[in-house]
């Protein structure tokens, strides 16, 4: 009998769902949108109908369902703590879920956030399979992380592990949407480099993407720019290349990690990013440290949610396949 | 039958022993000095010694020997990879105290870092009681650390894990012992602290410590001054405390421990160091990742390193008696 999970991955604007197989292959799957300020009901009523599509599609067992979602999360408890995109505050996502699969579910369904089961993801079927101290990072609106250290999901004390996109680096710079100062997400992320962008075409700055609307101009466009050849967003992904190493540094000095997996839109731009991350890590880590770690892109492509949200079930069912440190 | 282990803390001046119970309290204790230069032999002939002797005391069973290094190690090998105080170099300790013991210490002789085995220490005696996941900073000649996860010591991929001292916090500021510009240890250690006090004696400033011979005033005579109310001292604790604070937000928001426990011959300054270390880690991290975590002073006390090492042996036999995360 084959065995799958079922991975959700919600964000602010769909519902991803697929039917995971035990090597990461993925059998189905289906998506929906959700749209702002939609009641939380309904978009249980999304989850729902997905999941119940995916199961009438299956050939096999289902182990359980993982749903990462887009905020901030009580894992143990499976309840979505803040979920800005979504307005969710204290949205009991796991009992709700349950309430509406049977009970037959207890015990089957994983909540997280969805850095985390990317990183979880990434460990199993993407770009760590062989590491089990591993950081993923996403460099897209803002910038946020999961961490393994292990071989598994390191949350901390009160689940605030790896949020890396508020690191004060900069306590002289710009405002940040959380009230402090130069914080990594107002130098690295993606609306951090359109920002940028912007303001220095309104300065003059030199640039292919000057025959834009600058308004329009998104961390996309300064992506494909740099991969064109041009200065001015080549030098802008530098810039929040150096951040994000900055940010690393620190983490691989107290963590020790064997891989940084980078992910997210801003990924895209591939060595024009990951090498001044590199580069700065180097300059600012310890030697013994710096030679332990590589940095590289994500292995997981467009379903690497729904895939990460499916590891949360794997990981709950058997010790990953890969080297785990006895302590 | 009463049950023992022996803890052997080896610094740079001195060994310590002592024959600690399971509650953590010392039966028995005895030091010896090293010396510089002094030849590997002549250095594990004493730890011999100071074991067998602790042997000989005891009314009970010893269920094996921790031993701290002030040095990087390999837990997993027992080696002290590095020692500058001892000048060693790839030193294979846990075979060769082997050899002088006898294989039916074979599995019973655990070898770790000091601040690691002070961290494990804090846990099962000290500050630390409650907590599963937390930090403990020394900050003295040097700042280093070590931390717990889930209730066990974490090494990291290559045991390079809570290496604080050289996160670069000022890349403009003063260089290094490691070769790099403004790292904690050259804003926050005992001997910064020494450092910057003489300097602003130099350049003329005001304080009840420029009666001494600048050259021999060391962070003890900087701390006391400070108790005094000396304002210089004061000050120059304040700045040492603010640096510590910002890497020390740093670690909040990456791991969300909740207890950071300050040890360590400056952290006798108490109130003076740790308000400060409070204000910046408040300042600089996430609210939800600062409300988990207290900054505490470490709660052993001049036996600390020996009790940490026999915390070694203790934490090999039995899970720690706190709250340890499933996840």
């Amino acid at each position: 009998m084959n065995r799958y999970a079922i991975g959700i991955d919600l964000g602010g604007s769909k519902i991803s769902g697929a039917l995971v197989d035990q090597v990461g292959a993925i059998a189905y799957k289906e998506s929906l949108p959700t749209q702002a300020e939609e009641p939380v009901a309904s978009v249980l009523g999304r989850i729902q109908y997905c999941i119940e599509k995916l199961q009438s599609l299956v050939d096999g067992v289902i182990l359980g369902i993982g749903i990462g979602v887009a905020a901030m999360t009580d894992s143990k408890r499976g309840v979505v703590i803040h979920a800005s995109n979504l307005m969710w505050t204290n949205v009991p996502l796991r009992e709700l879920i349950l309430e509406r699969m049977g009970m037959k579910w207890k015990e089957c369904i994983w909540v997280d956030k969805d850095t985390n089961a990317a990183a979880l993801g990434e460990m199993q079927y993407g770009a760590g399979r062989n590491s089990s101290h591993l950081l993923y990072v996403t460099v897209g609106t803002g910038v946020g992380g999961g961490m393994i250290l292990n071989g598994r999901l390191y949350h901390g004390a009160s689940e605030g592990a790896s949020d890396l996109g508020h690191l004060v680096l900069d306590p002289q710079g710009e405002t940040c949407g959380c009230g402090k100062r130069g914080c990594l997400e107002t130098l690295s992320s993606g609306k951090a480099i359109a920002r940028h962008t912007q303001e220095a075409l309104r300065r003059g700055s030199e640039s292919a993407l000057s025959d834009m609307n600058i308004e329009e101009i998104t961390a996309y466009e300064v992506v494909e720019a740099a991969k064109k050849g041009d200065n001015l967003a080549k030098n802008i992904l530098t810039s929040a290349g150096h951040f994000l190493g900055i940010a690393l540094a620190y983490y691989v000095d107290l963590n020790n990690p064997e891989l940084i997996i980078i992910g997210g839109g801003v990924s895209a731009a591939g060595e024009l990013l990951l090498e001044p991350i590199r580069q700065t890590v180097k300059e600012r880590s310890l030697p013994a440290n710096f030679s332990t770690v590589k940095v590289v892109p994500a292995g997981l492509g467009v379903d690497s949610g729904a895939i990460g949200a499916a590891s949360l079930v794997w990981q709950n069912f058997e010790r990953p396949p890969m080297k785990v440190d006895k302590e």
